[in-house]
C-alpha cells in the first residue's frame, strides 16, 4: 500500500488526537461523576481544574472538556467566584430487596404524592392477564406524582385486582406508599416482584409532568408484585427522573 | 368563590381532556410496549388501530397518539400497506446473579467486541481507592465497543489491577467475557459485584461510538467486582443503549 501523503495524514492525525482526547474526557467524567453521587468533594465544591489535572494526570482540555459533560448532565455548575459546584439531587433506591419509595428513601426525607388519577378501569388484555383476572374484569388504577421533599421524583401508573384496589380508596394515597398499604390490608408482608428496568427518553407529556427538559433520560421501571401465595396484586410503570434516581444493589455470581 | 365566566371555563375544560388524553395515551403505550418486548405481536405486526381501540376501550384518537409515541420511542414504525409494524431489538439483560453480556445473551446471538483502547494507565485516586490499590499504581484500563450480531449494545469502560488485568493482554478479549477471562485466570468463579443502574442522555461522543442520536436516553452501569474473598478485580462504567437493552431480574420483600 503506498504511504499516505504528508498533506492527507495530518489531518487523520488531528482527528485522531481529538477522539482520544474525547475518550478521555469521558473516561474522566465517569469517575467524577461517581465522587460527585458519593458526596465525595467536601461542600459540593469540585477542586480547581489545575488541581483535578494534577491528581488524574490529564491535560487541562480534557478537564475542560470532562466539566463541559457533567455540566450537560446538570450535575455541577460553574458558579463564578466559587468554581465548579455541585447541583444535583440524585437519590439512591435499593434494587436489594422489593421496596415501596417513601422506604427506600426514608434517610433522604418525606415522600408526598399527588394523585392525579384513582378509580375503576375496565382491564385491557394484557393487565388483565398479568394480574391473572377475566378479561375486561375492573381493576383500579392509580397515578401518582411523587415528589422527594417536594421534588418531582416519579411518575407511577399501578394497577390492582378490585378486591385488594378497592380498599385503597379510603387509604391515605398522599402520604403512604401502596406496598405498605397493601401490607396493612392483607395482614402481612409482600412476597416478590418481577421487574424490568429500561432508560428511555421522556415523551413531552411526561416530561412536563415530571418538570424535566423534553427527551430527558427517564429511568423506566415496570413491576409485578405478588403476595407470599404468588398472586399478582400490582402491576406497576413507573418513571423516575434520570437526573434524581440511582438504582443500587449487590449482585452474586452463583444463586 | 364566584364562578368562573363560561367563556373561561371552556378552555380550561379543553386543556383537561388533552391532558386527560395525553394521560391515557401514555398509559396505553406502557401496555403496548410491553406487548411489544415480550414478543406479544405474531410477525411483530401490530393489530389495526381499530382493533386496538376496540381490545382497550380506547378512543381512536388515542391510539394515534399512543403509537405516535412508541413511534418517538423507536420501537415501532408505520410501514405502508402493512401498518404498524416492531422495529425494535430489545434484549434482556439479567439482574437477579453477575453476568458477562455474553454470557447473558447467550440465546440472543453472538457477543463481538471492538477493543478501542487496552493497556496500563496509572490509577486516579478513586479507580486506586474502589480496587484497593496505592494511589498511582499502574491499573489495566481496556475499552471496547460490544455488539450483538453486529449492532451496538455498549461501550465498556474497565479497569482492573495489573496482576490479573496484565494477564489478559495475550487473551481473547474480542470474543470473550471479561469475567470468564478473569474466571479462568484465577482458577474459579467470581464472587459478588457492587451495581448502581442509572438512566442518563448520551453525551455527542459517546452517541456517536455508539451510533445512536446525541441526548438519546443511555442505562448506565457501574459495577465493581470481586473474587469470592472480597478483593475487588474489575472496576466497570458501562453505557448501554437504552433502544437495545433491559435489565430483568425478581426482588424479594424479604431478605
Amino acid at each position: 500500500m503506498p504511504a499516505e501523503p504528508a498533506s492527507a495524514a495530518r489531518p487523520v492525525a488531528a482527528a485522531r488526537r481529538l477522539r482520544l482526547r474525547a475518550d478521555r474526557a469521558r473516561q474522566l467524567a465517569d469517575l467524577l461523576r461517581h465522587q460527585i453521587l458519593a458526596g465525595g468533594f467536601p461542600g459540593g465544591i469540585l477542586p480547581l481544574e489545575d488541581a483535578i489535572a494534577a491528581d488524574y494526570r490529564a491535560s487541562r482540555n480534557t478537564v475542560r472538556q470532562a466539566l463541559d459533560l457533567l455540566r450537560g448532565e446538570q450535575l455541577v455548575e460553574r458558579q463564578p467566584g466559587v468554581g465548579t459546584v455541585v447541583v444535583c439531587e440524585k437519590y439512591p433506591h435499593g434494587l436489594d430487596r422489593l421496596q415501596g419509595l417513601a422506604e427506600t428513601l426514608r434517610e433522604h426525607g418525606r415522600v408526598t404524592n399527588e394523585v392525579r388519577t384513582v378509580g375503576p378501569v375496565s382491564a385491557p388484555g394484557p393487565v388483565a392477564h398479568r394480574l391473572g383476572l377475566p378479561e375486561h374484569s375492573d381493576v383500579l388504577c392509580v397515578e401518582r406524582l411523587r415528589r422527594l421533599n417536594g421534588l418531582p421524583l416519579s411518575l407511577d401508573l399501578s394497577y390492582l385486582p378490585m378486591d385488594i384496589g378497592g380498599r385503597l380508596l379510603g387509604c391515605d394515597l398522599e402520604n403512604t406508599d401502596v406496598f405498605r398499604l397493601l401490607e396493612q390490608l392483607t395482614g402481612g408482608p409482600l412476597g416478590h416482584a418481577e421487574i424490568t428496568l429500561e432508560a428511555v427518553n421522556a415523551d413531552a407529556h411526561s416530561a412536563a409532568v415530571l418538570q424535566a427538559p423534553r427527551g430527558a433520560a427517564v429511568l423506566m421501571l415496570e413491576r409485578l408484585t405478588c403476595l407470599p401465595d404468588g398472586r399478582p396484586v400490582d402491576l406497576e410503570f413507573i418513571r423516575f427522573r434520570g437526573d434524581r434516581i440511582t438504582m443500587g444493589g449487590v449482585l452474586h455470581r452463583s444463586l
